[in-house]
């Protein structure tokens, strides 16, 4: 794991400077307020997230590291509804309300980290002098915004997905134009990364895909996706950009009737990277959840994708985090938070209740997490559950070399030969575990400790 | 929706009796304990679910009405590893262990109805009348054990699912023996369910499918079992049976290739009964989820069924039940767990801790639906939504004869024509809310109400 | 079923005018040439359509009555590849473009109907005055066309699917402006149906949905949903418009996360129809497959969309099409071919071969369709199949009352009680005659009449 | 590649010996016969399968290589039907009379591979003892078959999927007494496929999973399976078995809710084999389709399964054997047929059919695979979308090293920096090519002959 970089702590607080009132009026600084009994009209505080809380050796915020994604919700987009910073138009002015928003968002959930893509940035003008030229504005305007709050891209990336010239491939493109395009977006957005001191450099290979096979010559599309992987990763090198190469794993994005994408999963991802020796220079992002799990274990794990029912979901949650607290953070890499794209109608308080929701959703995780962590019976019954592996000759399996013949050799030493008897995984068991862990409420000890000053209290009092 | 019957509580306590110590032992009655702290070792006891409690204005049973079904884990079942109660032999002895083990099970749970099919009492032996002396044997036997503990079926069934001979259609079969063998086992189906006193009577049409449109006459098909649902009815009126009639739906279960169902969700099955005038005769057993809302719309709901993911999900649990409280219950029909088949090895405390927490699930959700019911300014805002239609223009869509060109008349009313504007539907919103209601601590007002005291006794103290 | 209209020819033929040479330029009439070899450069023919051969007593056309979509491929839309007919703007002229190209692409292919929604004839204005102004000069021009060339709309709709201002609900929103305004919109596309002869006049409930259960009052939207149904009835009928109403149903198309369609396969439509008396005024547009023969079988046949996988499988034509041609016909309907929405860059000739394809794979099923059922063995044994319900006991569970107390006297009426037997369905062949029937050259009799005709001609010769 | 191995044809033809006339009475041995027109009644004879016709360099037999799977079919299972060779009874003489018929189906059907696992051939006796020895019997009945027929396994497995104590893990077990079972049991497994002649030797991840993360040590089960793939290759190589280790891949059977497989499609097993570098022992067993042509790309396809929808899928045929003929091959893998399980009743003539149709669908698609590999247009098409990297600064992205700089030099130097155009794929034309090849009557060369000579024979006759 990279050593954790040191971070200033984002100028925000009560006192939210004019600048930040803009398309979120009315709405401070969301606070931490565990104690805060519930009705249906209030909600804008945080019950579960305390930011600077140290939890388990850390602060909350260090465990989590939460980012906002800036496409979407904030970029103009013709089919989404209009929006108080986002009026659809393709125009630069329109793009940066919608940063400014963004910016904002941040700032009043006390949030760190945006990420995003070029894409996102700018609109795609058909002149390409112009493009250009509005980037380098949007650059500095960003870079700005970053220096006045301190928040920065937890990761940066070339969006090699919507331009519609990528839609029969971007670096296993049929034509060397589009191909070599590609390479030459990656080198502007590898520059922009580094310039924003993006913590991370995002690569999807979503269009990396083939129609027909009838017409495709998959060898050399996918050799030329191998050799721009290495490309890029020299690039890196050589501008001297040091944040941590991704990939995108799309395991559920909808695929296009006919289109076969050439990576898609963590595995699929994975077994590409591993055919062409490439894995050293990449580490994986995934959604919570198995794939989690096995990128931790294959040593890939690079950072977590937020969305659709995981905003929510308590369970994926804990378990995301009791292995991220196992493996002491996932730095630099961390949460990305997507909220729905909002095509339909919708108000900016109801964008900052849902990020408050999943921030909160994944900060009761994470303090379950550090229970379930801690549980020293749980612990202990894992180890029990492969103690015959610890001795005698499950030791030997673990640790020795064995052939097929000891195991014959042990089978056979059984004065009766019989079969062995599974045992139960107690896996209802596990599921109530997990299900009362989430149930008992987190605010518990605080009543109890109330509770008991009070009893404590009244003793002293009788005695007197 | 029908009378709710009086129903005699189960001879149940902690003075459990010998005989229902077989199968579980070391294991007490299931009692609520709201107040325990967990760990991962100590989970046998309820946290929400106290069957007498009255709670708007019911006991917690009587919203819920959990029965505990027959199949799977405790019949026979030769792909499944051995339990306590069974040693997958196909002997009538080994399936009265079963039934002996279920309703330990009820009686230690506190759950009063038990559901199931004829398939699941009797091994199907190949000798016709050695079968039938079988069953009588068992209905017997059941009958005993319901007079002992008071537990009695929510529903019993036909099962035209599992013998292979239904493989191509029980009602829907090509061959009249087949199809008369099926009227046949349900006309004894519901004298059981008669005998038994249960509250439903279950039919499933799961085998109702063709494999082929080109050896298939749909037609004649799909009017054979028209007929015997007709047929069906008139031979529960003619025999006295009260018990409501429920059809299976089957959203989900997976469908061997190339067989196409009749009757699958909830509205295959509702426009097949409405098509041939059957609806009247029927209620539907649904799913939690969106068929269940619409089962209750079209006033067809009968009893549900809790499986799988449904089992600890809490969110569709509390849409489930703010709909049965707002609906007054939903007997005779219940909740029936189903836990998963166990094909894996596993000790009877795994099948225990399972049960308790569905349960504790469903009554979990119970409470916090109560609290969304009685909460004023959530229903509040229900009503301001559709203000539009109170009042005006808008009470007439609701009240009175509207035609396309009112529709016009109002549009071109407006002095400067123009396009309505789409308002937020609040999404996130309603998310939060009840993610807020499930993680506001329902011990909440329980340690206040402790706190509150000692404050008071503090304060008393302190005056002295 | 309606009374099928004359229909006059369209002005087709090799003499195409040059007004339809504009965006296909070298392309001619497509003809139906069954004898040409092929190879991977020559695809232009129809190797089995040939619209005015009569086959069962009809032209093949009057059999398969296919029309084209005129959205998506035509419709200006930002995010697909510019088309030489659309630099994706959006204005009037760029709508009126596509249309064109829509008719040169039926006068090409031989098609005379085409299908569409009124969002695809004209930009969305954010002018009410000047968007009714736009509509009225683009009916004009599409009338203009269709009297040039005999073409006319298959079915004309309302689209109440992609405007953002019935993402909540159409007739379902909880703003009685917005259920309005569907109703005002609903009205102008009757008058346009009836204008331009429309065969049908569709309605699609995609947008009839619900987000949140929290803030939805299910009860109050579905009836409104059901009184509009009727409303839209009685204005069709008042302004003496005689076309076929149909209601779209949408089994596959993905859900956005978390949004509940209340009408969406064949069966939840039919259901609401049914349980608002609604089903005798819609007719239902379906897929291939289960739902269209389940239609057929409620009389609720109305029309087909043939898009995606569906375009070029040969069953599900071949099953469809023995449908059809055992019905007489499926007239006022038709099938109408969706191509793919080619975000992806294309050239004009690829949606031409799309379309060949397409429309061929439907001419040889339907050459395929006509041949089973005339399979004198086939239908024989279909006969056979059910022959134990032609006479005797059998035969009274078809035609007359019977109890569950005359299938027990059935069962115990045999000597040795015994079960019944299950036969084989035969399924495996089934599938392998229509894979025969498939494989058969259908040009096998052709060329047999070739060699017949040869062998004779050499008989003749020799005898001289 | 593996040498092909000289294969003494079996012993079949029209003199079928009696004692295969046991199961499937009345069917002679399934000959070729192109030319026979087709009725519903006749199905039994190959019309595009001939075994020993030289086709592009090889016979169809070798490029097939076909193998009948004994499982499921011939194997009793409690819950399918009764079938000729199987009453459902566990007794050794059920088996073999199972193992009689396969050879019998395979005599007749003019196929000499089988494939099947250790668990298919003896009931599971509870006795250990009495389990080895009736594997014993079974290995020399098994054999003796073989030396009448000539047939012999195209891969052989260890079944550790079937019995419930592989339920949570074989060698990803918590147990090490069941490690060490399923270690013995591959020892054995690998004798009898070296006593058998095995071409392949099968080993099937499907139970190696977790139900739980929170009773699970992933590291250690996953070293485990890792450990034991190495010793199970190091004991083939010891015993001097020579045949070619494959893993099976299971993308689309269905997970019991809760569990997660570690190794499941052929990206998840080829990642897991990659990490712990035993890529080089195994060869992947997978379907067709995408699977096939990436296990082909990274040097792993060892053997194909034939399932379900595949069976009939003639495009999917196409596909592979296209691949397979450029390949020169899949020895000494081949293409394993599944037919359905029949839990529904059937007759022997059925399961005749399933085979005849699958086994033509895949001998027409190698015809139709072969056409398009020797299409010089086709080919000149796939060079020609290539085009821009044969020369220039494309080929040097084919061959040399590039970095993204010489990317954007490439863009700057064009005089008016622009953005490239994407090109159709003609994605429609590639889906025609494929059609129109399978539409195109294989025997129309046949008729064409034919008639030319007729027309010749005229010619001659008339000059006369």
């Amino acid at each position: 794991m990279y050593p954790q970089p040191a971070i200033k702590r984002p100028k925000t607080g009560r006192e939210v400077k004019t600048e930040f009132l803009e398309f979120f009026p009315g709405i401070h600084r969301i606070e931490y307020k565990p104690d805060t009994p519930f009705s249906s009209e209030n909600g804008l505080f945080y019950r579960y997230y305390n930011a600077s809380e140290r939890i388990h050796g850390r602060t909350m915020e260090d465990w989590l590291r939460p980012a906002i994604f800036l496409g979407k919700a904030f970029t103009p987009n013709l089919y989404s509804c209009i929006k108080p910073w986002n009026d659809n138009s393709q125009t630069l002015d329109n793009y940066k309300k919608g940063i400014r928003a963004m910016f904002e968002l941040c700032i009043k959930l006390g949030v760190k980290y945006w990420a995003g893509y070029d894409g996102d940035l700018v609109p795609e003008s058909e002149n390409f002098d112009e493009n250009q030229n509005n980037l380098e504005i949007i650059i500095n305007f960003v870079q700005e915004y970053q220096q006045k709050t301190g928040i920065k891209p937890l990761w940066f990336g070339a969006d090699l997905k919507n331009n519609s010239r990528y839609v029969n491939g971007a670096f296993t493109n049929s034509e060397a134009s589009i191909v070599t395009y590609a390479g030459y977006q990656v080198k502007q957005a590898l520059q922009i990364a580094n310039k924003l001191g993006s913590e991370c450099f995002m690569l999807s290979p979503f269009q990396e895909n083939y129609g027909s096979l009838l017409n495709t010559d998959l060898t050399k599309e996918i050799k030329h996706f191998a050799k721009f992987i290495k490309t890029i990763y020299d690039q890196k090198e050589k501008i001297g950009y040091n944040g941590q190469m991704l990939m995108q794993t799309v395991p559920d994005e909808g695929e296009t009737t006919g289109i076969t994408q050439y990576c898609r999963d963590f595995f699929s991802c994975t077994s590409f990277l591993k055919q062409f020796n490439l894995d050293k220079y990449f580490k994986m992002n995934v959604k919570p959840g198995h794939e989690f799990h096995m990128a931790k274990l294959y040593g890939l794990l690079g950072s977590v994708d937020v969305k659709e029912k995981d905003l929510l979901d308590i369970k994926s949650g804990i378990y995301l985090l009791r292995t991220v607290v196992e493996n002491g953070g996932m730095a630099p890499g961390g949460l990305t938070f997507y909220l729905p794209s909002h095509n339909a109608p919708f108000d900016p308080k109801d964008l900052i209740e849902g990020y408050i929701s999943a921030i909160d959703n994944y900060a009761k995780s994470l303090r379950i997490a550090v229970k379930l962590v801690n549980d020293a019976q749980l612990n202990k019954s894992i180890q029990m559950r492969y103690l015959s592996f610890s001795s005698g000759w499950g030791a030997r399996i673990d640790n020795s070399d064995i052939s097929l013949d000891d195991c014959e050799e042990q089978i056979k030493k059984q004065e009766i030969h019989s079969f062995p008897q599974p045992i139960s995984s107690h896996y209802e068991h596990c599921l109530m575990v997990v299900t009362r862990y989430t149930d008992t409420t987190l605010k518990f000890m605080y009543f109890l400790g109330i509770f008991l000053r009070s009893k404590r209290e009244i003793r002293g009092l009788r005695k007197r």
